[in-house]
């Protein structure tokens, strides 16, 4: 065994509640090269009548490491711990004090999880496991009320510019949400609502007060109220890293300097805050002056900003918080945050803007998921041909062994975004990579969400092309895009197979395009071909029973002799299915 | 280089704020494998402006790795960074992405230490980093005042037992401040004052009064304030895990049951509350039905708890909190605890009970430090001859990484307590041993603590018999050993080097137990050397200069052609040092 390679730690998403009952550990070895993994665990106080010996399970790899999980309920919420490692005639043990050759002597030099705190549990809202959500960027979606078009407003449809507008509002929302329904989303993310110069509005003026162009506070209650009559949970965008120059606060900071009333709102490093050789005096976002960082550590202002957050949850009975810059603002804000938003919705859904390795704020007490860009880099690589189905399983392996359980339940899974090139672009055009990515968004684990005019064809490189006006003209829409969105939508909301069942690789080769896949749960099993090549290709794979359908036709495919073999086109996938007793 | 064996995440530990300017990065390599080490570091937002490429070094060894550090600055309070390893001609990066061949393309797919906030710095307080703990069992250490006796006393310096009593207290206390004077230690731990049933008041009755057989809170305060006249800080243990079953509020359970209005201040799993087959029917601190566990979520017990430890900080001027059963409590509560505290007293020291891996709690939101079981351990086993210096130097390496550079200065590190043999006991009786223990005990980092008694020579195996009275007869006191002491806490306190300066091991041999290290700052620079075999010996290094010293007798010590040669007794010692210019 390569004992270097072998990895635990009793915290974070190595040994963590589940549940109130139920503790997940988790071991890291060299990839095959160990057979067998135990874990011996017990009450420390009772070792020798509490000891149980269980066994561990594979639950991921990527290229360098297989990963280990096991489920433990320990009787008293105390659980000592230690790991057996065989293989051939070795044995290892791993505990607190390192790995060794000898049996240890529990319950002394053991790992613990010393005690499971409901308070400290990580909970995670049961909605989101089952939401398709759909990003609207709300002044390029619908503009459905011209009287309060922005000046200089250019026609619907035009090229997007840094600071051009088109006049998307509220009301447009409220006009075309027969096209979500219809689409089967059940969940909306709207990009920023609040006052702002900017069109995007990440640049918040006042946090109370919807944009005049797109509306006023009593539209955007309606269109929450109309959403959740139709079954719609909507999460608006908290943009708490920074605010617009123009707000009153930084006004002050500019007007009355060191003396405002404001001036630790800020992080000012030197006054008069301005902005010298392109560096401002004061910290921002990057290095853009016109959008002034909080010093979210001020209570006045964190207060303030967590009076915004519980507000819109009380005033419009909001589902939840997408948090921009999220990493950029301190830990202590975030988790007040969390108490305040759970308090006042306890099953409000908290997503956090992080591109890199994000554990820090996935561990219960900051936030529910994060955007899963690497999720969307890897997919968008893999589905371009940038590299073969072992790497890709690698990949996804990788990042389903970055976070726990109950993040990987509702991680924001996405393909593209407003701060993206969109997916048809991403794919040089081709809808049937379009379409493999799209059904392996829909047929894996976490909360996926479609970018607003993907499912009707739009296309865009970076922003600002990536924001482009939304398509309403059916002639010019792709409707047989638009269907099989829907379709894959319906099939994921169907079955709670595709959503929290169990994921696993079947097929993912070295130097081979095409995946096979399955999610299966007490009640379904799918099996997922995918033929990411450009040449036709049949795949084959033993399969015990033979009562399988297709799971967009519904028609019986048969095995032959044991095996399903299943032709695919280039760049084509199936989806198939068959049902289980339950338990 | 074996890339298994790699290892860094962007968190906790391996990437930590030290203060507010500067960053620590850690990463790990199999040991012996990597020559050298490069951090990538740079502002994403500004990235070819701010790309530094710094040397990493390697700061302590175990049996399988080498762990390396860097410090970094970043100009603009945002870190975004890659690793360059190399070794021969092979080249590789460490990226958030994973470990690749090729250079990587910043600033994307590299790790992120996106801003530091002052507030989620992790500070520990400056006095503990030159602390010298004492620690005292009021009821045995010294009876000053026979009037509070409990009934049935026993004669002082008799046989202890688990329940009985030898009429210890605050007075006693009060009337030996010479002694700890004498010593030269600066910090007292007491273990539990309140009132409470039994000899080592684990069990609290109630958490706002002295135990009478102790004394009043007047007294208390007295002896705090004496203290600090004298220089002497004093930490209390709070017993927060749980309480006794005569507190007046489980008391109230067991009479109203369901009904109590201190129901659920427990964790009762079924009422009536009562003890079934040795199984108590509520949670308890191991399975003590005499100790129930507080519901520390419950709000009102928060508060009341949370009340206690502010109280005694403004009511007697505290200068910490020791926590019981620290790891079996939830982390919402200490993180509360670290704020109330804190702001009462912003220097206050927290170290919690936890006797393993402990990074959890010490990450700058909970816990300042912990009782270090596991360094006594390890010291323990190499003084006693039971590993080598090669693996005594691994474990002591082991131990450093657990935790970040704050914690490392103050770690509290013992070589016995309340809840262990004694230091004396534990080496078989031979003083030579307990020497050297004590020896490394103050030179090394960390806060160091002494356990009542040991000073003296007193004896013992576990509880109880490790809980015997101090001896006060100056004829049945080791005095020489006391004078040991004394001379090692004063050079300790002399000198920065052997607190805080920088620790190395510069022999630790493969069968062998002589050990040479050096502990470094700006003014100082100490060689310790330790003969750790029952034959004598001599040790030699080279040295580059010849103006070293014998720290404890002042005398010159010659090298002979540039090298050192130190002939050691059986379980023999010498500390060396030398001036060094200030920078």
């Amino acid at each position: 065994m390569l004992l270097e390679a072998c990895y635990h730690v009793p915290r974070d998403k190595w040994a963590y509640a589940y549940d109130v009952t139920t503790i997940h550990l988790r071991l890291r070895t060299k990839r095959d090269d160990v057979e067998h993994i135990f874990a011996m665990t017990g009450d420390k106080y009772d070792w020798n009548r509490t000891f149980q010996e269980i066994p561990m399970e594979i639950i991921a790899h990527d290229a360098m490491f297989d990963y280990w999980e096991v489920a433990v309920r320990p009787k008293y919420k105390r659980l000592s711990y230690a790991f057996k490692l065989t293989a051939g005639t070795e044995t290892v043990y791993m505990l607190d004090t390192g790995i060794q050759h000898q049996a240890p002597n529990p319950p002394g030099e053991l790992y613990e999880f010393s005690y499971i705190h409901e308070i400290d549990v990580f909970k995670v809202p049961d909605w989101a496991k089952q939401a398709v959500f759909y990003q609207i960027m709300p002044e390029r979606f619908a503009n459905g009320d011209p009287s309060n078009d922005p000046e200089l407003t250019a026609p619907w449809g035009g090229n997007p510019t840094i600071d051009n507008f088109f006049g998307g509002d509220l009301q447009g929302v409220l006009d075309h949400l027969d096209h979500l329904c219809d689409l089967g989303i059940n969940a909306i993310y709207f990009t920023p609502l609040f006052v702002s110069p900017s069109n995007h509005k990440y640049d918040t003026v006042d946090y109370k007060k919807v944009d005049p162009h797109f509306g006023d506070n009593a539209l955007l209650k309606k269109v929450v109220e109309t959403c959740h009559s139709r079954g719609i949970r909507v999460v608006l965008d908290a943009v708490f890293n920074h605010c617009s120059e123009q707000s009153p606060q930084f006004q002050d900071v500019l007007k009355n300097g060191e003396q405002s009333k404001y001036a630790d709102w800020f992080h000012i490093n030197e006054f008069p805050a301005a902005v010298k050789v392109g560096i401002p005096t004061y910290d921002t976002f990057g290095f853009f002056g016109n959008m002034p960082k909080f010093n979210t550590a001020n209570p006045e202002v964190k207060e303030y900003l967590l009076g915004v957050a519980e507000y819109w949850i009380k005033e419009i009975k909001l589902d939840g918080w997408r948090l921009d810059v999220a990493n950029e603002v301190d830990h202590h804000f975030w988790r007040d945050f969390r108490k305040v938003v759970k308090k006042a919705n306890p099953e409000a859904y908290i997503i956090g803007e992080v591109w890199s390795d994000s554990l820090n704020w996935l561990l219960g007490d900051q936030f529910d998921s994060v955007m899963n860009y690497p999720f969307a880099d890897a997919v968008l690589q893999f589905f371009n041909g940038g590299m073969d189905g072992y790497s890709f399983s690698n990949e996804m392996g990788s990042l389903i062994m970055r976070y726990p359980q109950q993040t990987n339940e509702v991680v924001f899974n996405m393909l593209c975004s407003h701060d993206t090139a969109r997916l048809l672009t991403r794919v040089g055009g081709d809808k049937r990579k379009l379409k493999l990515c799209t059904v392996f968004l829909f047929t894996y684990m976490g909360t996926p969400c479609i970018y607003y005019g993907d499912e009707v064809g739009l296309t865009g490189n970076g922003d600002p092309d990536c924001r482009k006006c939304m398509e309403w003209d059916p002639k010019k829409q792709d409707r047989e895009l638009f269907d099989f969105y829907r379709m894959m939508i319906s099939l994921r909301k169907k079955h709670t197979a595709l959503t929290q069942g169990r994921f696993r690789f079947l097929q993912a080769g070295k130097n081979d395009g095409c995946i096979v896949y399955e999610r299966i749960d007490d009640s379904m099993h799918f099996i997922i071909w995918m033929n990411n090549t450009d040449k036709s290709s049949t795949l084959s794979h033993r399969m015990e029973t033979n009562d399988w359908r297709d799971a967009l036709s519904g028609d019986k495919v048969e095995t032959q002799k044991g095996s399903m073999n299943i032709g695919l086109d280039p760049f084509g996938f199936r989806i198939l299915y068959r049902e289980l007793k339950k338990r």
